[in-house]
């Protein structure tokens, strides 16, 4: 089984304290994405910049795009993001529009999606999706279940590229162990650690432990 | 019957041509919006440079926040806006944090709400909503319809405070004559107008007629 991916969200409300968490992790992990927050907060100078930093690298806007998709997913791409996240409400007319302007299109799951939803999205030539555990969800204390499981399972056997976030630490993966995600993201999970890079490599380490180079 | 607010969006992707545009209508329209396009490309300055150009009107940061609610809306809030949007696939706790933030918190309905949600609302105590064409369904041909205006009022009687919004011009008004929107969003139907300013008029007088004072 491939080793799923690992995703950095860097959801910082201000730009030196997100390049300075970047710098100390962006080698080690696979993915950067700049959050939703931080870029509310500075716009599409955060993606340039961590473009400018990691020009190699797979980068995310996390956009949660909901409408005018050509315009948005334009913006992001040329600002330097490969990747593009729409919140799952948006209309297949407005996905279809975004994933014309990146390199590939996200699809965000918060509230009261459907599978007939998803099959939808699948049709439309849209694979990846994000399935969260809502920060002010876990806030409320609500944490990964098999329910969760079930759910990104199907996912996956639909044929989507499922990745996986909301609280997630080191000790968090083994729940996942034996389902093929396409990628884990964290944010403080590691930048509030008090050696990132350290615990960037521990991520690493037990993905690599639990599903193989 | 009240007459409804006129609100004008910003949704430029570079801050200097939103500000040419808001300093031609922002003293004729009631509310302000800051678009999703505008604030994803410039971020909070963006918001805080029509604060401080309109210190007295109302300015709504138009986030579509779906997650994370405390920081987004605290960081608006901060850069001067006094209502922000979410967006109707956001789950409860997420709009209930968001609303202690801001003056007042906007649910934006794109793709699958259901009533049932809208109670969950309200039950939380957020009474404004955004009805929308979408500008993707615009484009693919979708025009205001019986079946939008019934949906309005049912919210209306359900006890929102309703936004109308998606390619409004003033011929169009008319439709909802007898209806208490609450206020009708427009963007390019003012700014890409030769005279916006006039335009903008034009809109109110037309909310004047059809509504009263």
């Amino acid at each position: 089984m491939a080793k799923p991916n690992l995703q950095i969200a860097l959801d910082h409300s201000d730009l030196p304290s997100a390049l300075k968490d970047v710098k100390n992790v962006g080698d080690i992990v696979d993915i950067l994405e700049v959050g939703t927050i931080l870029v509310l907060q500075e716009g599409d100078q955060a993606i340039k910049c961590v473009r400018a930093m990691y020009p190699e690298k797979t980068i995310v806007a996390d956009t949660k795009c909901a409408d005018a998709g050509t315009t948005v997913a334009g913006n992001v791409a040329k600002a330097g993001a490969d990747w593009m996240t729409v919140i799952c409400a948006a209309t297949i007319p407005t996905m279809k529009a975004a994933a014309k302007e990146v390199k590939d299109l996200q699809v965000e799951l918060y509230g009261e999606w459907t599978y007939d939803q998803a099959q939808e999205w699948l049709d439309a030539g849209i694979d990846q999706a994000i399935y969260h555990q809502s920060r002010d969800a876990l806030f409320a204390g609500e944490t990964w279940g098999e329910k969760d499981l079930t759910k990104v399972k199907k996912l996956i056997d639909m044929g989507f590229r499922v990745s996986v976030t909301g609280g997630l630490d080191v000790d968090t993966l083994k729940l996942f162990e034996g389902i093929p995600v396409y990628t884990f993201i964290t944010g403080r999970g590691i930048t509030a650690a008090e050696n990132p890079a350290k615990a960037a490599q521990a991520f690493q380490d037990e993905l690599i432990r639990l599903w193989g180079e």
